[in-house]
């Protein structure tokens, strides 16, 4: 029997599995992670917490993790409390709770691509209908035409994504803004990259208690440096998060997974420290691109999006073959490359400038 | 604003969260849980893990929890390989996923109530139809009316739960084998309880050489004792694993997760010693119900479904006075009680014999 014999729903026929290859190479700079590991008094404190806790593995976990989501509530400021945040294995399985309470089939989900790629697999995961918005020619985002899209499709759910990924530029507040006042339905903002955004610039958070339709996610896998972890998390009106709890699988979030989360945002100080190196290199990094003759879409995010390459496949695996693994993702022509340390970044500026000089 | 205010979902409107009351009381018999606590040396184990692998936290984990699965095989032998065994944040997300690849939007699931409430929720909250077969009522399937409505439906997908909960009873092989020559889809055999089944009882997992279109789902969460751990697993034929691929969520397993399941895993003898305990207690509290006079179904699993009672209600909130919790769920007249420790099911004996003297 193969894949093909099954009765497979209809249009997951020919589809292949999401995601980057995992390649074991020196440099890995291709899926945004954090380069720092965590220090070892956040490890010693994550064993204690979870030798503590072990004692109670053969009871079911707290289903509304109700700690935790406090503890996030803190984190975000803005005054929100645990009942405006929810938590889940991972912002994908966040906006996937959130499709499944808001879209579904007959209803649809409008995006503006190139974006991230997961939003259009989880759309159509849960029978809801993909829409592109489109994008400029400079991945800005036009407003008077984002309105039109949405008022021509009234999608159940609008996506934005700020700072967006894999373009890296965060939206104007005033985009956001016209989005959320044309939006019929639910309006995500996506903001999982927003504490490596550039020197003032705001989080949608400020509007949420504007526009209770809007709901803001947020992810530990990147400035807290937790991606092995799987905690994604959203800010809401508490409405959003009660719809959300008539669709997430009961005791959807391990214990190991709430208190691995808990002890991180304690140790927040030194995790977020990190941000502050990482949006230097990626400054620097993207100075470096434009020096190069190269161009380089503004980046607010750990990653930055360069090109433009008559092949790019090429450019991609003439890194690889140096021993450096970025990701060929996003529009034809443009690579993203994570950022590293600044070890790992002088490794991808040497192994570009070889494959740039081979190539020229 | 409040929850009818936002744009649900129609079928989700009136409806309430999924879930038996987190009740903080004495003794605990409402959600099936295992009531060994993990011993010093596997949480020994298990932190010692944790620090192991919290060094890479900051990475993405293994996406395709290989060594997982080629653990989770050999723990079910019947010559299985990892290729053959895929696992997801409890049988809840398996479930989950199974209907997204093979339900959906103009496909059904028909299951055999009473039986697993999260069936037809999980079912529903894919867009997929749910259709009851019903049982006799002494709770038994019969074959040919089974076979009658999957002619009549032509489900995608078939639910089979044996040992069946909250009912107890483990399916007769001949059932299950007439259901996987008639269904026209996917067939899953929901064997959560397995490890607790009567002596001779055999696996689903016998068929699956003969039956490539049938789905074995398992869980660490009763006879593990892992419920906190939240690790749900299935073994089915090479292809299914590939369409299921297609529709999970990257990186939905932690490494914590991971981590821990593979741990429990090397304890197993430690673990699975528990159930031997908890299936002699299991058969003396249907024994010792039957010598009150009550209707008790047989039980395979580690709870055991009893009644009749014009008032199930009352009786559940009398135990509860007397701090005991157990679960009123499934068919009416009928409470069900998970199998505890020896002094928990004393209590549970006394609890019981106090509420029945008061409403004699």
């Amino acid at each position: 029997m193969r894949l093909e014999d099954l009765p497979l729903r209809d249009d997951l026929r020919g589809r292949t599995p999401y995601g980057a290859p995992q390649i074991d190479v020196p440099i890995r700079l291709n899926t945004n992670e954090n380069p720092y590991e965590p220090s070892k008094a956040l490890v010693d404190d994550l064993a204690e917490e979870v030798r503590r806790s072990a004692a109670t593995l053969n009871r079911y976990p707290d289903r509304d993790a109700v700690e935790l989501r406090a503890d996030l509530a803190a984190y975000l400021g803005h005054g929100l409390t645990g009942e405006q945040v929810w938590a889940a294995n991972g912002s994908n399985e966040v906006l996937q709770q959130i499709l499944q309470a808001f879209g579904g089939h007959g209803r649809s989900a409008l995006g503006f691509e190139p974006s991230y790629s997961m939003h259009p697999i989880i759309t159509s995961g849960t029978s809801t209908e993909w829409v592109d918005g489109m994008r400029e020619e400079d991945f800005t985002l036009d407003p008077g035409k984002a309105v039109a899209a949405i008022e021509e499709h009234r999608p159940g759910i609008v996506f934005l994504t700020s700072p967006n990924n894999p373009t890296g530029t965060a939206l104007p507040m005033a985009t956001i803004r016209a989005v959320l006042e044309a939006a019929p339905g639910m309006v995500v903002v996506d903001e999982a990259y927003a504490e490596f955004a550039r020197e003032g610039t705001p989080s949608a958070l400020t509007l949420l208690p504007e526009f209770p339709r809007m709901i803001v996610t947020r992810t530990m896998s990147k400035a807290f440096a937790m991606a092995g972890t799987r905690v994604g998390y959203l800010a809401a009106h508490p409405a959003v998060v009660q719809a959300l709890l008539l669709v997430r699988l009961p005791y959807h979030l391990s214990t190991l997974t709430q208190v691995a989360a808990r002890t991180a945002l304690r140790h927040r100080a030194e995790l977020l420290g990190g941000v502050a190196a990482l949006r230097r290199e990626r400054d620097a990094t993207v100075a470096w691109l434009r020096a190069q003759g190269l161009t380089v879409a503004d980046s607010d995010a750990n990653f930055v999006l360069f090109g433009r390459f008559e092949h790019r496949k090429a450019v991609w695996q003439g890194l690889l073959d140096r021993g450096v693994l970025i990701r060929e993702v996003g529009p034809p022509q443009w690579l993203r490359v994570s950022i590293g340390t600044g070890e790992e970044m002088a490794a991808f500026r040497a192994a570009l400038e070889g494959v740039l000089r081979e190539r020229a």
